[in-house]
């Protein structure tokens, strides 16, 4: 017995593609949505991204054995607040949040009587808005599933195949080594990436024109992470400070070291970590999380 | 008057591209082309990478108006050694190494009777080796030429025109402020992915296989950067060295100044930061120096 009715909370990127997703793989299911922001409720309906857009999110999840809160991290515990006057006793509530320890947290608090199954979809892109949804988003990407000690396996099963008719493959594992593992593979390549644009624009020897003109060396792949939705990632960093920390001082350590062997001419070095990184590029190919074609296929390469 | 004839030394990817965009946009240049490795020469040869794949360096060069040297930086002032028996005395000895001030220095030293013309197209994959080139690698593509104070301005015409008939721009300037710009845009991009490609494969907390199956967040872009030919990037690193640690040196204060605000949980410092590298993306994508669709196109997205 699957879902019959998805509410959807939150018609960014991630829920708007959620809600065009099951439209596409899951024709029989309802589907609701709700954004606090009225401009948004309108285009979501001129996109069609959920069946019903309603105007409070009482009315959106009231007859929805499934929802999905898809808003920032820093404003789950609000959005769950908002909802828990129109849900149903059996639904379960679940989410796609890019940080999980304190997003169950957050939901158990706000919602004690109701079934916490968080979620994480390992997808997205540089858009945000709902104009940036896709049916396919989820296509062969994991998403990562954080049960709580003691969670209903019934229920979690049927979030489970939920993601799998989606496209995604699913993983389960608990909150805090999701929290350290996004934040090697997610939330520090995206610390660093604002980071490095930051600073390229405000240097004093070379101007941002020219940091804008000669960007295809390699610069322009961090702008593109780098122009993701602001409040999200704020919200990230203040959400999994511990593991963000943790991971930002060991890649910090290997940084000092690399500085040193520039310093020192060290080339050996430089050389033999530039090899046994060319292998994970590799891997990550061979597993199909990327694509092969050199420079991601881009439309300059005929 | 143009340039007759083209002799290309290295085979590799920028060597490989500029022997076919010759074929394809100048059919009246000759191009000989070499590579000290004799199984680049044979599959030059199977590929077509020039007219004539040459056995010697001074055979290659022996009739040339033109030679340009794609070796990695550390081996210019060798390479410009092994052709000076061959060299025309009116030949413009040119190159597309990465840094220009140590590139300058080694081909006058090499060549000091020659006219040495410097230049840099700024484009590339992460692939290398004879099959990496292809003929269109430098269409919308800058080509940045640090001719020498005094250099002949008819020669140095020539070349501007070369790489413009190869669809790229052209844009000069000395070769110091090159290496400043190209540090920033280029060099510390590949350096800090390649160290955090390298601290994500040696954690203890999250394995290396996760790392892989979760990289669809942000990690996988890095890795594709962190792919690129090891002997290139280790010789741009020995030879922009106070470049490179000049820029290093700011990204690392702006780095540590990230890392406080998230001890301090000053969301506001973020927020303004990660708002204002969005604008950066907005002017790199107008410009046309990047594919503005979501994720660069790739093929997951429908």
């Amino acid at each position: 017995m699957s879902f019959q009715h998805v509410a959807i909370i939150g018609l960014g990127l991630l829920g708007g593609s959620i809600g065009l997703a099951v439209q596409k793989h899951l024709p029989g299911v309802t589907t609701t949505g709700y954004d606090r922001d009225a401009d948004v409720r309108l285009r979501a309906r001129e996109r069609g991204l959920a069946s019903h857009i309603a105007d409070t999110p009482e009315q959106a999840v009231a007859d929805a054995d499934l929802v999905i809160l898809c808003v920032p991290v820093g404003t789950m515990g609000a959005a769950a607040a908002a909802i828990s006057g129109g849900l149903r006793p059996d639904a379960v509530v679940s989410d796609v949040g890019s940080s999980k320890a304190a997003i169950t947290k957050a939901l158990s608090e706000a919602l004690p009587d109701h079934t916490i199954i968080p979620a994480h979809p390992v997808a997205g892109t540089e858009n945000s808005g709902p104009d940036a949804g896709f049916a396919t988003l989820f296509h062969q990407r994991w998403c990562i599933i954080t049960p709580p000690t003691g969670a209903d396996t019934h229920k979690l099963d049927r979030l489970v195949d939920f993601w799998e008719s989606l496209g995604a493959m699913v993983e389960t594992m608990d909150p805090e080594h999701h929290d350290r593992v996004l934040a090697v593979t997610s939330h520090i390549p995206h610390l660093i990436a604002y980071t490095i644009v930051g600073t390229a624009s405000d240097l004093e020897e070379v101007t941002r024109s020219e940091v804008i003109k000669y960007s295809a060396g390699g610069f322009r792949d961090f702008t593109r992470i780098a122009a993701s939705d602001p409040t999200m990632w704020r919200d990230v960093f203040l959400n999994n400070r511990e593991a963000v920390l943790e991971m930002l001082d060991s890649f910090l350590t290997d940084l000092a070291h690399m500085r040193e062997s520039i310093i020192a001419s060290d080339g050996e070095s430089m050389f033999d970590l530039f090899t046994r990184t060319r292998a994970i590029r590799r891997s990550i190919v061979a597993l199909g999380q990327d694509d092969a074609r050199p420079d991601f296929g881009r439309g300059d390469h005929q």
